[in-house]
């Protein structure tokens, strides 16, 4: 089930830099598993901003907040989500 | 180079019915023909409302306004676009 | 799988009377067969506005939006969704 | 007497971590106490966000002042209230 | 139990004169009625502006939505609820 | 002449409680010797949050402003002001 | 007394030009009395809108509310007022 | 003096189709003339959207008021108005 | 040329009150010394609001910004300009 | 290709004054490389405001990510990115 995510981050521009690699190289790994197992099937950069629009597809809304709030730099987004349904004019993949 | 793109369709409820089946219509043969040739890649519905998500890939902003503005629902729609990047934690498609 | 849904009704002070009972009509023998199968399990009226909050129970996303997009009213509605997960402060029901 | 509540939890990142566990840990005791003598019938967490949708059944408003002002919490939320009343659609429990 | 009531007036400028007129009658007759009985304590106009701000006492939500929605002018209305409570520096009426 | 005022109070959770208590103090004070002498006949605490809504009567908007700027909270609250005028549709206080 | 408004003109592009003329017309000469009695000391035009910000100088609210609800285009106005007061670093005007 | 103004379009979709294409022309041949001799010297269109920014270059406020109240479409747009000034960090232009 | 300006204060109420005088101070005497030579002719304070309403008169944009930049209490202020054409109704000053 | 971009600039008033000095220095000569290298081809103060205008001018979108979050100012900045596209009304360089 895909839900449409947007995500600002805002770190405190004095962090302590060491608290701040760690905390952005946890958030990559954390990343990049559930990118690998499918379940952030995309993530792109909005250009300009420290912020991104992702897709997930979880099995339910359990698991996409499961997942969101166990992010590392959780405490320092702010995140919408949006539920996405199929859309009556999308062809399909293979057409 | 990918563009994220939100549109709200505001169809006023007593639109000659055949007017309204008629562009609904030509809206979804132009969409389904950019999604063919690849300019429309990602498209979903945002469950509850009368809007979508959608990804466009294109050449540059002049082509983005041209597919955008000669879309047949376009005098009915709100758009907002926001251009995307690569983001930096993204796995490669093949990973 | 619960939604949050805030609903805000935008009709017409001038629409055909007979039309507006009818629509709402409609609205309330729909809106009763959801409550009835518990596709929607709860329903308060926003005190001073026509408007509402309610609690869908949908397998998915995509039974959610077939849903709200076949309700009598929706080309008069504002819908706003809001997925939810379980609280973890929330005692068992029969706690 | 029902309302709709919606908490938004802003605990600062530095918080200090015994400090952040103790106002957690009466947070949910608090909570739980009230849902427990049915004060607080509805609690659900908003996906992707450290904020929750309540429903409190209070006697009046300044019992729901009373509780929600007591919340360990409370100097760290924004809430906003919204009285409910009986939708005219809505079936009877045991319908 | 008290609510502060914020009530904008939406009247089309080219509504027919002889029905604005009417629904402007009623409309004062009716709060008049609830002022007279203690249902509508307060009233003011917004100075420069075509709303107001009410103090409404009713038993319960409940019947603050009946008497609102019973309002001559109800569909050309915007309004805004707010539940009040005692205010702790507040002095008695005869203090 | 009547001035609606709605008081939002900021205080950082983490002052100095004694300066909080003292603050708190005299801003109670403040409030009551105004209720005493007539400009600030009412006075509700907004249910769940740390806001008020105020009735403030006074001779022009230069003893409002006194008024309002010397409220020992000043510092910690948003203030909105808005005139009122009297509505047509108020009956008098003995009718 | 003075209070800073701001008026925003929305007059509808198809509005009859006769009536739109009369308006005009009625709403100038209405506009230049209060100015001519002193009740409407200062006004300017926004620039590329059709608004204006206005200073008056009123009796008291309800003077005001009277003078800017007996505007001839009073039902196309969105109308903004804030009550102003004597800035501490103001020299006289003979300084 | 460098004005940046950001100007949206609202036609009506059921306009005339000849009164929409005159007021189109009419703007156009308006805009470029101002362009060709100096007072518009920069215009974009803002992609996927019925909207420009625009650089003015005028003498003073007034001028721009003049130019800006004199466009065609303007009964259909809506303006927001900003001042320009160097910044310190621009580069000669023939640096 | 006029210029309508909206000046909001923000000082930390824990900064130190001696740079809190000094600020002030400096911010008065810069005031009046700009209100002497014409470059500001109107100044008032917005009732119950750390935050003013100000004309200011300069030559251009430039002249402008660097009265406004050079504000000491600038790094403290949000502002907003307004940039003001003379209104079509206003009449002569000695009319 | 070319993009509106806005910047706000939100530097801590108590920032020590050699890093903010060191930080703008950085900043300006960054700037000025790309406006030698044509990437940043106009750049304009906002009157009254710590923001800018600007138009960049790059390749696509992943150049102009590289180069607004490269900005030493970048973590202190609120950036809005709009794509251009040419304006139909646009008249030709030399016309």
């Amino acid at each position: 089930m895909l839900f449409h995510v947007r995500m600002d981050v805002h770190l405190p521009p004095d962090l302590d830099p060491a608290t701040r690699d760690d905390l952005i190289a946890r958030e990559k790994a954390y990343s990049q598993q559930l990118q690998r197992n499918g379940k952030w099937p995309q993530l792109w950069r909005i250009a300009g901003e420290y912020a991104n629009f992702s897709i997930l597809d979880t099995a339910d809304n359990e698991e996409l907040h499961r997942l969101l709030s166990g992010l590392p730099l959780f405490p320092y987004l702010d995140i919408t989500v949006t539920p996405l349904a199929t859309h009556p004019s999308k062809i399909a993949e293979d057409d």
